[in-house]
């Protein structure tokens, strides 16, 4: 129970931070998403036993094409393509042993993509709509920490049917009804702290959809890492694992939240 | 020579056709361009050893990605976001082994890029400009195509000078250099029959930057190939391999040469 009280400490100093952040936006949530960026890319490359001098280059290549997503430049994709161009480039003069030299063009697409492009629509949904940009984002970060916390205690108390043994042994089916029930919650108790009341399609689509994206982000990310035999992607934050650990949920489930934004609401 | 031979036929009974759809653009060029990507598609996932089914779902990927980009719907981005995502899934929830699944989810997102995003270009930038369209998208291919063949009979001839023997044995700097000046004439020879003259910014951003683009491009296929210890990427082509082998260069430099034509020209 000592890590969890360490979890517990951590988020509640984080909280008001990022909810200050959340608020404010433009160019405070801007600033923030970069830094976690950078700070998953290191694990991201890290676990994979890529060097110093390739993490960097590679980390550079996913703040351009964060950046030409953000700033959405009207030939957004033309901008990343270029990005990942230079990042097969990259790959092709610098790889020491042609064995092994697609598998590492694969990761830095897959990273260009995976911790450049998916991780600038958090910034993107907060600014969408400036009137309640604030209130989406919050009502999105809600439901996946909630499901993640429900799912927790729901899998540790009356889990009995493992999920995906294969990628995450510890995760149950239980865990997972109980993660979409504490999206649902999630929904409501932001509801109530902004005086609305959540509609049909933001309970189906955010508190299904979105939090079933989230947690198959968290498998993703477990893939990544059981390929590697790793448990934890850092341990950046007491408690919590890395950085990528905390937000994997978020970044492959950002891109479809903006989907509801943009056009389902 | 007998290879060589077959080579010059199968390229002089595909040149007409091909030229004929690149003048009729539009649905003609759409439809060339879309089996060109499911042929590559085929070889680019057999060389890596993908199995038949993963092999289709990844084609279907590839064709989704490549088919935002070509309506030029306007969040672009998001739509590839969206397939990427499911990329991701299709590999965590089909992947038998862990061990390996990250690799096998970078070749995938890869592939949607590299067989997806990338080719829409060559689509693009027939479709960009309708007056002027079809005699850049000419200049473009002559350059590229004369690059090589320049490049082979110059390497042939008086080639000394390994360019990158651990990639591509038998290419040689003096074989690049000659293709740099087949690009030239090519650039020349199309201005030639358009009754135009050649911009400066043409011959230096088609005929050396595109052309360079398009050598790494040939390289970066070869580096793919050579970690997979095979030649050539496919046999559908007499005397000129795959349809892999044959595009290599137009697809990593489709994006560059739509940059020159959409804020260069």
């Amino acid at each position: 129970m000592g890590n969890f009280i360490k979890r517990v400490i951590s988020a509640l100093i984080m909280l008001p931070p990022v909810i200050y952040v959340l608020y404010k936006g433009s160019i405070f949530l801007m600033t923030l998403v970069t830094l976690v960026v950078i700070l998953c890319s290191i694990e991201y490359y890290r676990m994979a036993g890529f060097g110093r001098r390739d993490s960097i280059v590679a980390i550079i290549l996913h703040l351009g094409a964060y950046l030409t997503i953000v700033y959405g430049v009207s030939e957004q994709m033309l901008w990343v393509s270029v990005v990942l161009i230079f990042s097969g480039l990259y790959v092709l003069f610098t790889v020491k042993d042609v064995k092994g030299a697609s598998y590492r063009a694969g990761y830095l697409f897959m990273g260009v993509l995976y911790l450049g492009v998916f991780p600038a629509f958090i910034y993107l949904l907060r600014e969408y709509d400036s009137t309640n940009g604030f209130y989406y984002i919050f009502t999105y970060l809600a439901t996946i920490w909630l499901s993640d916390t429900f799912a927790y205690f729901t899998g540790k108390s009356i889990g009995r049917h493992k999920l995906y043994e294969m990628i995450s042994p510890k995760k149950t089916i239980e865990g997972s009804i109980g993660g979409l029930a504490g999206g649902i919650i999630g929904i409501y108790a932001v509801a109530l702290i902004f005086g609305k009341t959540p509609s049909i399609s933001m309970l189906l689509f955010v508190g299904i959809v979105v939090n079933a994206f989230g947690q198959m982000g968290d498998l993703f990310e477990s893939m990544l890492k059981r390929d590697y035999g790793i448990k934890d992607s850092g341990d950046l934050i007491p408690g919590h694992g890395g950085m990528l650990d905390r937000v994997d949920a978020i970044i492959l489930s950002a891109p479809i939240m903006y989907l509801y934004i943009r056009f389902l609401i």
